[in-house]
């Protein structure tokens, strides 16, 4: 199945991306695998929790636990080399992404959720295992401040079910998803493109408290 | 249905408070939409998934989350106003801690709980909505620091339990809750009430632990 | 029974020292109720939300949530004679690993769950206490850090499953994990045992990152 050998590819990427933020923490092995596996397979753990979806993917085939576990031991040996592999890297990961919000939201369709819960389940897939590394590496949360990332597992999930609502072949509505958000996702990353900042300033003095808010397109220094 | 006007009315003033934490952290609009829904519905979200309670409310009635969605986006326009009426957030946010706790404690009960969980779901929900909007904005936790704020929330839960349980009539016993618990709510906030706070220091020698505690009553600085 | 009598003590110290870690952050009694409780008895939590195993522990047994309360509560009074006693809690700490490590196993094992979830339910259990501790006390997690912690629930989870597997009596086995674990994570806390650590650094300007790797096996400073 070409969902299955692309997800075992993203979740690999994704365990990569987590062992080096619990290097940059110091962390020991164990939380070189815990980080990983919560950066691979969490956004699926919470999504399957937050629909009440049992057994949890991973518990069901826990080999998927096994590669994250293991592919965050390998990034301690090729640390040094993988950050050359810096492009490679965004590129399995916006390939992940798209996967993952495909799976998110093919699992809500099943559940036979509504749409708008299709498309959340789809987000909430692709973007709270970068979440949950952040929470545990205590990083501010890079997905809720930079670049096109929600959005695209968005437009992903939207697309997917939008497509198949029209009765489109499935295999035609995955591969046109999967290129479509993989190019919306690479191109905002090249272009720097993001969503709007929202900036609120309160001065300490709350009873003398003002606000300056600014909806900026220009990207954070 | 006045419960769930109030809710609307609690949610959207939650979702508003989140958006503005969000807004400080210069996030943007994604994270701006999830801080307010963490706010506004992360607590129904945690009683729910602790008491096993599916579907989850929002899932079930995805309205909520397109209102906590769009609070949080008209906050990003409205926020240099919103910090005017300050005092106006304070009555909407204590009116919509007592009937989160309201609809936590009746949840439980209508699983068929024991009293001590039904007041427990009342303070969960009440609660974890703003321990959520902190932990993702990276703020000391306000509700676990300041204020009687958990222990309001547990004074609704009791009473609206204690009063069903002696056979008042619902509508009865939801108002007097209602009243009761914003008038303590607003005289902790006025009168700055709080519960004592445990201070525990350590020196940084382990071996040399000294500990000095105290339960003060006053004011924190 | 053993098991339950083990269980009481170990969430008794396990409430403690959330407690402890909550006063360092001057919470009110409120968050110290709270932490003692998420330290105590977040483990189990996590483990019944990951496996779908409702409903939770304390949700079925709430005198459970009674004693962590109380036993936070009573840490604000004694705090000052508690650091006196630090190897004494070390002691009770390392038996509260290795039941919660057993029970988590036990569990997983009476939902007819795979080998190696059985072993992840364990290292959960014993571990995710903890960490939520950390977390919510805004510490690094030190159980990602330092010490052999989630190895020796992992080898008390594998060891439990694998001489269960092998058919000898439960009474045996649990006795023979119990006094195996509690060695191995008392002579790793006196011997100062723990896994390799990955260092991992990257310059700030990611166009011309480098990165250095060690696993060190020497203490961290």
């Amino acid at each position: 199945m070409l969902l299955t050998t692309l997800y075992i590819i993203g979740i690999t990427a994704e365990a990569m991306t987590g062992a080096l933020a619990a290097g940059k923490r110091h962390m020991d092995w164990f939380g070189v695998m815990l980080v990983a596996s919560a950066t691979a397979i969490g956004g699926g753990t919470v999504r399957d929790i937050l629909l009440g979806h049992y057994p949890l993917g991973w518990v069901a085939h826990p080999q998927y636990l096994v590669i994250t576990c293991l592919a965050g031991l390998f990034t301690t040996i090729v640390a040094p080399w993988v950050v050359r592999f810096h492009k490679l890297f965004v590129l399995l990961d916006s390939l992940g992404l798209i996967v993952f919000s495909i799976i998110g939201c093919r699992v809500a369709m099943d559940m036979g959720l509504s749409p708008l819960i299709c498309i959340v389940a789809a987000v909430v897939t692709g973007v709270f295992g970068g979440l949950l590394r952040d929470l545990i590496t205590r990083r501010p949360p890079m997905v809720l401040h930079k670049e096109l990332y929600a959005s695209v597992a968005f437009i992903a999930g939207a697309m997917y079910f939008g497509l198949l609502y029209l009765g489109i072949d499935e295999t035609i509505v995955t591969i046109s998803t999967l290129v479509t958000g993989f190019v919306i996702r690479v191109a905002a990353v090249q272009f720097g493109w993001h969503l709007p900042v929202f900036h609120f300033e309160e001065l300490d003095n709350e009873a003398n408290a003002k606000a300056s808010t600014k909806n900026s397109a220009e990207s954070q220094g």
